[in-house]
Order: C-alpha cells, then sequence, then structure tokens
C-alpha cells in the first residue's frame, strides 16, 4: 500500500494541465489585445504564476524594435517589414482605430488614469520573470530576425513544440 | 502514513486547473462572438458546470441598456458612449457585416431554426447563475458607469485579479 | 485506509482538465489564424496528445469542399454559400489580405521555406487521427450539408454540448 501511495504521488504531481503557471499565445498584433494579453500576464505574475508568452503570427510585431535596421533582406522581407507594424508604438487598433485617432486618445486616457501603458507593462513583465518567446516559423515568414527584435531578458525564438509542453504543463492558457 | 494520504487528499483537493468550472474572458464586442461566447458558456451551466464571464474592452458593450443615459460626463466619455455599440441589439458582425444587413439576416435566421438570441441566452445564463464580472479598467477607460450597464443579478465590477482567481481553479478557460 | 486510498485514485482518475488532451475551439474562419490553429494542432497530435478540434462559425469555411453542389438550397442559403469562403484555398487574412495578394505571398514564403500549406496540415492532422467536428448549430444557420464538406476520417456534426465534454477532460484548451 505505501507503494501504491508513492505511485498516486508522483502520478499527482506530474498531471497535466495543473501546474501554477500560465502560457498565453499572443497571435494578434493589434495594441487593444496585446494590452489584454499583457496586463493579464503580469496580472498573473503578480499572484506568483510562473507566466510564458508566444508571440507569433502578427503578435510578433510587439517585439520588433523600431530603431534596429538588418542590412541584405530579400525584396518580400523588406515588404513585410514595411507592412507589419514596428514596435509597440506602431500597433493599431483592431476597431475603432481611426486613422490612428482611436489609439492616441486610449493612451492619453490610459496615462491620465494611471493605467500602464504598453511599454511599462513589458518592464513589469521583464521584472515579474514573465518568459517572453517569438515563434520560429513567424520570424522566418516575415524575414525578421533576432537581432532586430526589443532587448528583454532571455528574450528566446522557439517552435510551436516548446509552447506546447509549457501549455501543458500551465493550470491556465489563452489563445490572444 | 496516513498523515501522507491525508496531505496528498488536501494537495488533490487545491490543484489548480481542476475545477468543475468555467471562466471566459470576452474581450471582443462583435455579434458572432458574442454569440459563440453566450452558447459556451449556457451550454457549459447547463451541463452542471460552475461559469465566471470576465467582460472586458470591446465586450463590455454587451452589457450596456440602451435606455439608461448618465448626466454629466466628460467629453472623451461622451465620444466613446457613441462610438462603442450600446448593448445587445447594437452590435456588429466580425465579418460580413455588410452595414447591419449580415446581423439582420442571421437574427432572423436564428429565430427561425429556434436557436436563441443574445438577449435569450443572456435570460437562460442568468436562470443558470452564470456570474458576470465587468472589467473595472475597461470601465474606466470608456468612462462607462455602473448605472448604465444591464440588470443582472450579482453583476460585479472587479479587476483583472479576481478574473485569474477564478481562471486558475477552473478546469476550462477561453479568451474570446 | 485502503478504502480511502482507493477513492483517491479514482478521484485523481477523474480530476477535470487533466487529460492528455487538446481541445480547441475554431472560430475564424480567415487564413491566418486558420494556420495556427492547425500547427497547434498537428504540433500537440504529434507530441502525442489526443487533439479534438470544433469548427464554427466562420471556421466551417475551411471544411467545405469547393467541388461539391448541393441542390435544392434556399435562396438564403445560397447567399451565404456565395459568401462564406468555398474551402480552404478561398480563405482570407484576418489582416494585409490586400485583395488576396497577402494570402498569395505567404503560401508561396510557405512552399519555399518548407512549411505545410493548410491542405498538408489537414493531411497531417488525418494521419496523426486529430478528431475533427463541426458545429450543427453553424451548418444549419449557414445551410450547408453534411455532403458538401471535405472528406476527412471519422468527420462529425456535432453541438456545444460534445465540444464541452471534450473540453472538460483536456489539460490544454484554446478558441482561435
Amino acid at each position: 500500500m505505501e507503494k501504491e501511495l508513492a505511485e498516486l504521488k508522483a502520478k499527482v504531481e506530474a498531471l497535466p494541465g495543473t501546474g501554477n503557471k500560465l502560457t498565453m499565445v499572443i497571435f494578434s498584433g493589434s495594441l487593444d489585445q496585446q494590452l489584454a494579453a499583457m496586463i493579464i500576464a503580469t496580472g498573473a505574475a503578480a499572484m506568483g504564476m510562473q507566466v510564458v508568452l508566444f508571440f507569433t503570427f502578427w503578435g510578433t510585431a510587439a517585439l520588433r524594435d523600431p530603431h534596429r535596421h538588418v542590412k541584405g533582406k530579400t525584396m518580400i522581407s523588406k515588404m513585410f517589414g514595411f507592412m507589419v507594424p514596428k514596435g509597440k508604438d506602431a500597433l493599431k487598433f483592431s476597431h475603432m482605430n481611426m486613422a490612428g485617432v482611436g489609439p492616441a486618445i486610449i493612451k492619453g486616457l490610459m496615462k491620465k488614469k494611471n493605467v500602464a501603458s504598453l511599454d511599462q507593462l513589458f518592464d513589469v513583465a521583464s521584472q515579474l520573470a514573465v518568459k517572453i518567446y517569438i515563434c520560429e516559423m513567424s520570424m522566418d515568414l516575415f524575414g525578421f530576425r533576432r537581432e532586430e527584435m526589443i532587448d528583454y531578458p532571455n528574450l528566446e525564438v522557439c517552435g510551436v513544440a516548446t509552447m506546447l509542453a509549457h501549455a501543458k504543463e500551465s493550470s491556465l492558457q489563452f489563445f490572444i
């Protein structure tokens, strides 16, 4: 019976979906969805959860550093570089963008109401050790290079399997 | 060994992500996504799950009461009040909105095929004790006040931490 | 005490949200979201997870067979048949669609970089026994019939309760 108890203990330890951990796939590159994602991420980290973010497709836009330029890109990479928003300040709203007036008003309001900006949320995230991964395939398709991306502690490029391994361990997962 | 068993029992009780509970973050204010969310919510409640909904950003539109007006708002709050759809009947489709013809056709079809409308789904939700929270920060940004929102049993305003506490306990979570 | 251990064992077996299983609700009919969903689905299946997909609303577009036509539809069904993209090759991007140029470029790039196309991802999914359900209510609303949908092993039409039963067992769930 002692053996059975030990076995059950080991089983409980390894149960998928029960880690005190949040994994989010951030697919959207819209300012509103990115804000929601980072508010949830920093909130969870502040509550003591381990937090893992996987930025993919349009979501990668938020991780681009607007001040970095890379030479020798193909024409198609240049085109994507031009069309996908370059960094957090260039993100648009999914609704009511109104040629950029919407984000400007919301950003002004957020400042007035002491709500953290996306930049500040990334700062908080780094202080709370939120782990950020960028999707390898998206980088490859859009022709983005690691050296064009923002400085963030331990920012890593990975594939879908790494994200899934984290997500499987997490008690909480969202696709945004 | 008895002590070990008791400890393991307590651990199993407290395992994150194993409650018979669904938590949904409803971010989208589109009619199609709101319908999907409320169909999932009422379905889960009907199956005996505890259901918690957290309406945030554009999602808050569905909780506005079109017949309530509040005086003394700032100009920016008035502007948001005008731009964010005022209540369930004013929601648009994310695709194929066709100047409102899309929603009208779908609503007509839903009636014909005996699919519950969004209004009916909220009624069912309240009967099945689905808990609804509105995101405090979104209310604040858009300048919405509690007294402008619909009557719904125990409708509460809360922050992201309350949502996360529910989500962490839930075996099932979605971000819509 | 033996009885207590047996009870705890049974409880652990039945804990919601701990199955080695992924359930995804695929709501979006955009090519980019569908690619993300199928990359996650096939990745999870390759890692040994049981995978269940529930295609609903616009997501059903990807399951339409462009070569199948059904007679005797109502005018509204014909209209939806015309407006909802007919099959995987007709899907558009959620951003940067640029009159179809965006998808064409991405598809070209995916081929060049040896990333699987949506067609190939469905093939892989079927080989890895990924289960696909179509939402009954969506089929009914859009006037789609089972015989217009693609051939996929054990493709089934079901309601939201079936999806929820799978999701509740799954350690991992996404709404895309």
